[in-house]
């Protein structure tokens, strides 16, 4: 049986190397989503973002024991930043999801988030499509940061949770992160420290702020202490409250979705499509005069698309 | 005269129109580029990121003092993430910067992180190419997080400064943040926070992990009271000697930077071009295909790719 067969019937060794596949990137990897495509679009993605230090994976892991305790099958995704000096994944993190390590309805992974070619959103995308054929119910993505690749990650969620936790840094500066605008649920972790229902109410604040429409969802904000499972029940009938009362604008949402990720694929092919035809060196060539200063930018970019496409 | 003249000689409203210019990324700004371009790469790039709370304005703020305590004109761009909340760049931040309000040697400017069609990286680079134009000798540009694009803007600089704060978290998600690998010098801030030392092991610990050549720039970890001016001299300091240290790789860091950039161009240029030799319609037909599962979003991007470029 192929990987994609061995995959559809939800076998983790071959789910396991449907994700290397596609954080490869490899041909492969792409004929594999292609093979499960039509089997995918049932599961319900649950975006989990925070700074580091703010609790994502006790969370998630709390997180994991509701979804099951509801009777759903799960897959957790771990965009973790790999860097040389831990060695990969964090062990840290991964080994308090060892609660769940002899349960075979959770499949968890951590995700390297540098050396693919399309970029970390589309493998991590991909790797969500893989979950989803293989019957996995509920797909957790929990990421770290606010940057773009996360923001792009987190907008393939079906729903996404803000983590914060009390007393980092000034009310402002807390605020400054760039995430609140893509927040369906706000969570307050380590709720038993101090300056809590301060952050509680600076971010109810900086929501008054905001207009909302007659019937549109007002992301509530929560309080967990996910290490003492403080709350997160709480957490999860927001999540599927959430679920009810954006059902009708899931559809737009996944095809926002759909529609950048098909822009950046074709961004893609395009360069390895131009890169094959420009003749060999050109490319560095103008590398250099740019670095030299004899070309700029925008000028060296406009000649290789004449060159590679004779426009 | 003519914005890129005037902006050669300094003019602070010129640099202010072409940054706008560059951040709306329109034809002009292209243009404006080319007109200038011929007149950079004098400027030295500092590039400081680190989480939000960490005290990177301020910390920002000193090294203006020093660095016009040193003689140096100085620009600033500041990387906020802009918040439907905040109503835009953070007030709290440039309020520090008021200090430096009459002084002519210094221009600081906040960017805005959304809305730029080419990328906030482009954007900021281009940025920094007016402030290198119109004469400033140290460009400081500070970045707020750990994801891709903040990686790309702090790439682009000649050295980058990674602060940290005590206590943020146990060591390991100290850790976590995928920075690590690209600090040039790094910097514990709040240093008369519990932790400090601490802090300051963790990182040295982590730098121990990592071989080092013959010769081979070593990370220094520096610790500073930004708010109190303490340290910031040192650190002022530190940056000298890794510029002179690195005067030789200088060349290949800013080619690599050169590199990545004309890629990225060459890739929006691409797309534009495909879009306007597509049918009407023809992107959003394929979008609802892959949303409904009819077709996957690699064979999607593979048939836009031979409708467009007749492959």
């Amino acid at each position: 049986m192929s990987v994609a067969d061995l995959l559809l019937e939800g076998d983790p060794r071959a789910v396991a190397r449907a994700i290397s596949l596609v954080e490869d990137d490899a041909e492969a990897g792409r004929t594999l989503i292609g093979q499960i495509y039509g089997h995918t679009g049932r599961a319900y993605v649950i975006g989990v973002t925070g700074a580091p230090g703010v609790g994502k994976s006790t969370l998630v892991d709390r997180l994991v024991s509701e979804a099951r305790r509801a009777g759903r099958t799960v897959g957790v995704l771990a965009v973790d930043p790999t860097s040389p000096f831990s060695g990969g994944a964090i062990l840290g993190d991964r080994v308090r999801m060892s609660a769940h390590a002899n349960d075979t309805g959770v499949f968890v992974r951590s995700m390297a988030t540098r050396g693919h070619l399309g970029g970390l959103a589309a493998a991590t995308s991909d790797a969500a499509l893989v979950l989803d054929a293989a019957g996995k119910e509920i797909v957790i993505i929990e990421t770290v940061g606010v940057g773009q690749d996360e923001v792009d990650i987190v907008r393939t969620a079906d729903v996404s949770i803000v983590v914060l936790v009390p007393g980092t840094g000034d009310d402002v500066q807390a605020l400054k992160a760039g995430i609140m605008e893509i927040a369906d649920i706000f969570v307050v972790n380590k709720a038993d420290r101090d300056g809590a229902d301060q952050a509680v109410s600076t971010v109810i604040a900086s929501l008054s702020l905001q207009t909302f429409a007659e019937g549109e969802w007002r992301p509530p904000v929560l309080k967990t202490e996910a290490v003492n499972g403080v709350g997160v029940d709480r957490l999860w009938a927001e999540i599927q409250r959430f679920r009810e009362h954006a059902a009708n604008q899931q559809h737009d949402r996944r095809k926002a979705s759909h529609e950048s990720r098909l822009r950046g694929l074709l961004a893609q092919q395009l360069l390895e499509h131009v890169e094959k035809r420009l003749p060999p060196g050109e490319f560095d060539r103008l590398v250099e005069a740019v670095a030299n200063r004899k070309t700029d930018p925008y000028s060296a970019a406009a000649r290789l698309m004449s060159r590679a496409l004779d426009v």
